[in-house]
């Protein structure tokens, strides 16, 4: 194969959810554009880290020290959504159902895999909080963290941290079924869920 | 969403396979890599076009006039495997069982689609066969176009061409039963071709 062809290939290959069949497509697809898109795309990879950073707030991508929503005068400050990364944050987002602001952890508490506390975003999370608390008075953090183990390891971890203060409220995303599945093929604990949270 | 992750990710949307989803997890995937291999990715698509171009033999990708491939002098000069797209020729060149040259059409005729003969490399493939014949007495032709109606038209349409040159052997890959699957859940038409093939 042709060494210029591979040494690409190589490269989109060590990016998540690329294979070998998919970078070679990827390649050729590339080789098909004219030359202006490849180079859009090429600067745009070179520059990305230059432009994108962390907000120092919430730790969403943003251009500037601040992202776009926590810039946004138009969202309550009084409501903070909490979620283990960015891609559940534009999830969220994209679904435009969230007026509040949000607060990307940078992962979930997995003893296995050697994250605690410390290796996540929950100091800057109770920074905020006491910050927001002493703006607003009242403060709803809601815990959006995977229904996964270490996700719900998360969620209690953080409810405990607010658990003793009054003008903090801690609510977790309900579970149940999800739209489009049916009963028959549900596994136990979300059938579980279901049914307690039944209404 | 910020306008340089935005872009970023609408320009890596357009190629194949990648949806919404997808390009944001490359994004942040890319944020996450050591500015060097920003560097690397974004130089090799900007290059790509000079680098590689195709053979004028064959039409694989090559960085020179010739692929290398064609530029391989223990490769049989008389057995030219025809494909459909370049990535059929990495797939078989992967398997490593041809010794063969290759041929790629650049698509399969398709009415449908106003594919016609002309719209492929046929022309191409008429002349090299003829100057392989002169050279080597007799040539075999293997047609591994798809086993879809397209694929099929084409491989008529090439059979016919050279059906009454007796120094051109034309094949077709064989039809049957593919590894690891069940003869339970086979289609009718590959059972069909499976049950005619039988040795």
């Amino acid at each position: 194969m042709d060494p210029s062809f591979e040494r690409i290939a190589a490269l989109l290959q060590t990016l998540p959810g690329i294979g070998p069949r998919a970078a070679a497509r990827l390649v050729l697809a590339l080789l098909d554009r004219p030359q202006a898109q490849l180079d859009e795309l090429g600067n745009a990879i070179i520059e990305l880290k230059d432009r994108v950073r962390q907000c120092k707030e919430c730790f969403n991508v943003s251009e500037d020290e601040l992202c776009g929503i926590c810039r946004d005068r138009r969202r309550d400050p009084r409501a903070l959504l909490v979620v283990e990364k960015i891609t559940d944050l534009q999830s969220v987002e994209r679904a435009g159902l969230w007026r509040g602001l949000y607060h990307v952890l940078g992962g979930a508490i997995s003893p296995v895999d050697s994250v605690g506390p410390e290796q996540l975003r929950i100091r800057e999370l109770t920074e905020r909080v006491e910050r927001f608390v002493q703006q607003a008075g009242a403060v709803e953090i809601v815990l959006a963290t995977n229904p996964t183990s270490a996700g719900e390891m998360t969620a209690l971890y953080i409810r405990d941290l607010f658990a003793r203060v009054p003008s903090i409220r801690v609510t977790r995303l309900a579970r149940g079924l999800a739209t489009g599945t049916h009963v028959e093929y549900a596994d136990e604990i979300t059938l579980k869920h279901a049914l307690e949270a039944r209404k």
